[in-house]
């Protein structure tokens, strides 16, 4: 199933997406999702964010070639991370589908995209194992990590590098039938492929993340994790167009402008 | 004014209090605050967390005794920032005055306080300057931003050692009219006083934080901003009382218990 949010003149609502078709659902998305009967085509509405989220949770340098090529950029020897220690993003930096990424008219010429599956909590969750950590999940979207790098390199937090408004893409939907071994992540510039991985190669797997986090805190319909990117990504130019694509999932379509020009 | 948040039958509500007595309001923090007639004393009530904040927001290392101590503990020389680059800390972590921190049985002997002024953001702002930046503040309570040291020296990120669940105890009030330069924050462990300092004597203010911010993210009412602790703190034990008092604000208390004991 696929579970879309949208603006209906101007009030936020959920759908079900069967091909082009939108089947409006009553009340929100942990409401039972029951379809009212109104109908209306995908390109007649402008998407939102899937969801407006709780805690907004994020695991860095979670595949293998990303964290060597992010310590050569730092001139540092490569370190995977020994223990799933989890991160955290703002809300405040979350657009749809579509939207544009704005890049501050001080950020320096290093900003790059992280194409990455995001799992959406659907159950209250705590001391999960690795056995049953998914079943707290109800589905993934994708999202799009945009980083700036030089801030991220020098500054004591990730505030700006990462958190800057317009700096994280998601969407276009939630997909709750996923099959996560058969998933590839495929990232677009201007419709060019840049990288193509197996989204499933993690180091630390989703229930790995899971099991570990729900030792300590609880995880509540809502929260989301985004689970990291794998390889290098190039700097992004004014107008270009990045597609983070999860086959089985959707394409995360946005464009980059830069404030001012 | 002091808006308090309260249990009214399982339906969080708004109040004024004046004196011991609550006024209760009609809807959120941010429908205007009128009172509907009904009144009820301070002490009939369970108080809640004085809101369910948006982003959670937190300044590291901002007040100098604090940044001297915490190197030593490490081992390493002590520096201050150079810049206010702020952190962040997650909702699922927050209790309400008198409700019990919960120090998990795995966790090590090293659970210490943190007295935190907090401040409640009432006004969407972006590009605020110095010395404006005050005007999208709406009031201020007490945080306490409970910190397992040994998790927050070894893990990658803070995300168990401040953010694990009761780990931050927030109240017990909103309070809105508060001279910053008159205020002194006053902690003390089962009633017998372990630091008190000047409230207003952060390393970056209030006003350079939200300033700086403001430059690459837009803060929304609901938002809010943990300005730091001071000074060195004594690990906790269990059925110790912790009081975080700032005069003009209000006391937060609440008891550390040890898991399964």
């Amino acid at each position: 199933m696929r579970i879309v949010r949208f603006d209906n003149g101007g009030t936020p609502c959920h759908g079900i997406l069967e091909g082009d078709t939108i089947h409006d659902v009553d009340g929100g998305l942990f409401d039972g999702l029951n379809k009212n009967g109104n109908t209306r085509t995908l390109d007649s509405v402008k998407l939102l964010i899937p969801l407006q989220p709780k805690v907004f949770y994020a695991a860095g340098l979670n595949y293998a070639e990303h964290v060597r090529e992010q310590a050569e950029l730092r001139g540092e020897e490569p370190k995977l991370p020994e223990n799933p220690d989890i991160g955290y993003r703002a809300n405040n930096a979350l657009i749809a589908h579509n939207e544009d990424v704005v890049i501050p008219a001080n950020a320096p010429d290093t900003v790059q995209y992280e194409g990455e599956i995001v799992c959406i909590v659907g159950k209250t969750a705590k001391n999960l194992t690795k056995e049953n950590a998914l079943s707290c999940i109800m589905g993934y979207t994708v999202g799009n990590d945009v980083s700036e790098r030089t801030w991220q390199k020098n500054d004591r937090t990730m505030w700006r590098a990462k958190n800057t408004d317009t700096f994280k893409p998601m969407g276009p939907w939630i997909e709750t039938d996923v099959d996560l071994e058969a998933l590839t992540t495929t990232v677009r510039v201007n419709g060019k492929q840049t990288i193509q991985f197996p989204t499933n190669n993690f180091h630390f797997g989703i229930e790995t993340f899971i099991a570990a986090m729900t030792t300590c805190l609880t995880l509540h319909p809502g929260d989301m994790i985004w689970m990291g990117t794998e390889g290098r990504a190039p700097n992004l130019q004014h107008n270009d167009v990045v597609e983070v694509d999860i086959d089985g999932i959707g394409t995360l379509r946005n464009k980059f402008v830069r404030e001012g020009q």
